[in-house]
Formats: C-alpha cells, structure tokens, sequence
C-alpha cells in the first residue's frame, strides 16, 4: 500500500496503514480580518470541489498531536489555540466503496495515488472523524495546499462554498461551538492584535455571534469580566474623543480560561 | 472471528467483524440520590477491576444511536438526556498487543471468548474512544451487567475506585464538562422529580458543582433565567415557613437549552 509523491507534505506517510484505519481528523481553522470570521479551505486537485483541512491519525501519536501537525503543515503555525469540538460519527459518512465511483474524487485519488485499490479502499472505509477548531492570527499564515489541492485559502465566512461529505455540517457544529465558547471563555487574544479598541473587540464578538450587539452594555458586561487593561488613547488626528487602548491582562485572561465564565 | 456467547445482551456482536474497527464509546451515566451524583459502573468478571459501560459501534449504525444503545442495554431506559462530550485519542489508550498480558483482563477475555488471538488482537487494538455523558432518574434504571461483567451498579462520586485505562480521566472530563454545561445550560429536569424546592435545586448544582452556593443569591439567579414555575406550598407537618415547589417550565426550559445562558 505504498503511495509515490514527492514526500515533502509530510501531512501523508508513504504508507497508509501507519495510519489508525477508519479515523480522521477535520480542522476548522478560524481566522479575522476585516471585522469578518474566515476559514482556511482547500481546493481538491483537478476538481472545483473545496474541503476542510484534514489528516489521519499516526498509530504511535496522540491525536491532538495529530491535530497540531495537520494545522502546522497547513498554517506554518505552532502554539495556536487548539480546542476538539465534536466528533462526527454518522453512517452516511462512508463504509461505502462506490463512494469515489464515478465521481471526481475517485478520478483525483488515482491521478495521485495510480490505480491501487487497496488505497481506494483504505480511503472508501468509513471514518470518524474528530474535529478540532483552532484560532489563529490570519496575517501570520502561510497557507500551503496539502498532498491533494491546489489552494489554500482563506475564504469570509459568508463565502463558503458547498464543501465535499459533511464538511458544511461539521463547520456549522464548529461555528456554534465557538459561539457557546465565547459566552464562557474569554476568546479574542488570538484572533486581535495585541492592543485593540473596545470597538474592535466589540466587532469580533459581533463577527462571531453575528449579531449587533449594544455598545454600552457590551464594554459593561466585558469590563466586569476584569480581564482587560487600559493604556493609552489611540491617537488618530488628535482628537481628544479618540478610544482607550486596551489588551488583554494574561494571567487574569489565563484564570479565566481555566474556570470560564459561569451565571452562577 | 465468532465469539461463543448466550446472545441475549446484545451490546456484543456475535462477529466483531461487524463493528468499526479501533473506534469505542465510552458512557458515564450520571444518576443522583441522597444530594448525591452517581456514576454506574460496571465489574470485569473474574477480576476486581471496574470500567465504564461502553461498546463498539456497528459499522451500518451512526454514532449516536450507538451510544443510546449501550445505554439502553445498561440502563433499560430510552429518550434519555444523553450527550457527547470529549473524544479520547491518546496513544497510551492501546495499540498493544500485550496490553491483555499478562494481567488479568486477558484472562477474563480467554475465558469469554476462548482462545481466539483474532479476538484479542481486535480488542488490542488502539481505539479512539467518544465520551457520552447521560443524565438519568436513578429510580427508573434497572442495571444491568453486559457480557464482560459481573456487576452494574451506582456508585457515588466520593467512592468511584482505581478503573481500568483511562477511565477515571474519562469521568474527571465528563465532571469538567458537566460544570460547564450547568453554567450554561438549564440541567435538573432529567435529575429532580417533577415537582421540587429551591432547596432541591441548590443542593443538586452544589452536588455537580462540588461546592456551596450562596442560598439567596443562589435563588435570585435561578428565577432570573425566567424557567421554572412556581406551585403549592411542600407542606410539612403544615408550618407556615413551608418552603414553594417549583417545576420547570417546559417550553421555556427547551428555549433555553437551545440558545444556552450567556453573559452577553
């Protein structure tokens, strides 16, 4: 079961059953800009289909370990907020070998991997797949197309195209995760610079939630949460109505993280 | 790969073949009794050993259902409050044939299964394993033991012992999960009876929380979520200081459990 490339995308061995069989791993890589959530998508070789990133898990390696390397070899990024979410286990996503047959996918898996059946195989299985969002600082990134597309890009979220299987379901799962995250976990220190407006925060939690929220109630509710400091006026013009700089206090923050942010 | 068994727990195929290979469920069924939360566990045969009831799931059955089966075969309980919560892939958890030997497991399965070494190899085999946590009315559950086991039974939380693998990991995650929930989502319904006191309700989110809480403000907090409805007065030998039941308001308690408790 050996597969020929040119090993320099080390996201696939040469030999697939190093891998865990009938395990995967998908990874909703969240970036901001321009007051808009995207997502880092790849464009499968010789198709118009998108996907999300994604691997298998190395028999001897944990599976977050597994994640990092996915979203490194996709990113350039080590030390990125990192969070499983869900697992998708239905049915429906496999245990089908006439799954590739006819469409594209199957034409693109011979075109890279030749005409080995004991590949098509291994892939046709039925996989669970565990998916892991992460937060990153889109600027940082270096996109790179793993082993099987042609792009990798950042798409805004209201830009997403059909993706392949279930990968439109398992972003709505992530998206909705994230909004039950950032009503319990302080969430922005990855997705900002390090000194921002309380405008600025208020766009990203309203990009998240993807809703407007109220100016006075919002800066309230997250000065209470006592995890921001407050430096200087951010100077544009001089006008003496320019906004506070703030960041964000990291032991406070990091505390936060640790027991979140409860009614109780 | 044909195991010998009485079919009547069907929890366990008579072809293991017919299950995803390396992927498990792992159950913790949360009960509550005596203001206190349990776990139901089960005992290895032959062995002292404890675990978790768990299982396989069937290569034409999607995820879920397989974990409300395993759940039903425990518990005989359907339309359950059941929910995954974290999925286990650590490399430690296994893909080790000697993991059965010498020590006690190994033999419990040789006297299960026979001397199958298919069989064992299967069960050596590293598995990624989802977590479900259920909430259920401990009066209404009738435990059973599966195949493996001698004994199902509640345990209390104080008194959960040494269990096999990673199990107490397991609960220890399912716990965090559970506190996160309860912060977030309204939980009791599946846990009090219909009708219960303030009193009820505190102790049940001090038993899950695993600390006091502030009786007044405690209270100001639960009606503030606008859920429950308030009945007669629990009469108790007629005092005038006899304390409202309350219930939970259905409707809006779904409501709730849809959008979740924020701070925003």
């Amino acid at each position: 079961m050996t597969i020929k490339f040119e090993n320099n995308i080390h996201s696939f061995k040469e030999n697939l059953s190093e891998y865990l069989p009938g395990n995967s791993i998908d990874c909703i890589i969240f970036g901001y800009q321009n007051q808009e959530l995207h997502i880092l998508l790849l464009q499968w070789k010789f198709t118009e289909n998108w996907a999300l990133p994604g691997g298998f898990i190395d028999k001897e390696e944990d599976m977050d370990a597994a994640a990092k390397r996915i979203l490194f070899d996709r990113t350039n990024l080590t030390d990125i907020f990192l969070k499983q979410f869900h697992t998708f286990g239905n049915k429906k996503r496999g245990n089908d070998k006439n799954k590739f047959k006819p469409n594209l996918e199957r034409n693109l898996l011979e075109q890279i991997f030749g005409e080995s059946e004991a590949i098509i195989n291994w892939l046709s299985n039925r996989f669970i797949s565990t998916g892991y969002f992460a937060l990153v600082d889109l600027e940082k990134t270096n996109p790179k197309p793993d082993l099987l597309s042609e792009k990798c890009e950042w798409k805004p979220l209201k830009e997403i195209p059909t993706l392949i299987m279930d990968h439109n379901e398992i972003i709505t799962k992530a998206l909705e995760q994230l909004r039950i995250q950032l009503n319990h976990l302080p969430i922005g220190k990855a997705l900002l610079p390090t000194k921002f407006t309380m405008q600025d925060l208020q766009k990203l939690y309203e990009a998240i939630l993807q809703k407007p929220l109220e100016r006075s109630n919002f800066q309230r509710k997250i000065l209470k949460l006592d995890i921001l400091n407050r430096h200087e006026k951010k100077m544009e013009g001089g006008s003496h109505k320019a906004p506070y700089l703030y960041s964000f206090d990291k032991i406070k923050y990091t505390e936060l993280i640790k027991y979140g942010i409860g009614f109780l």
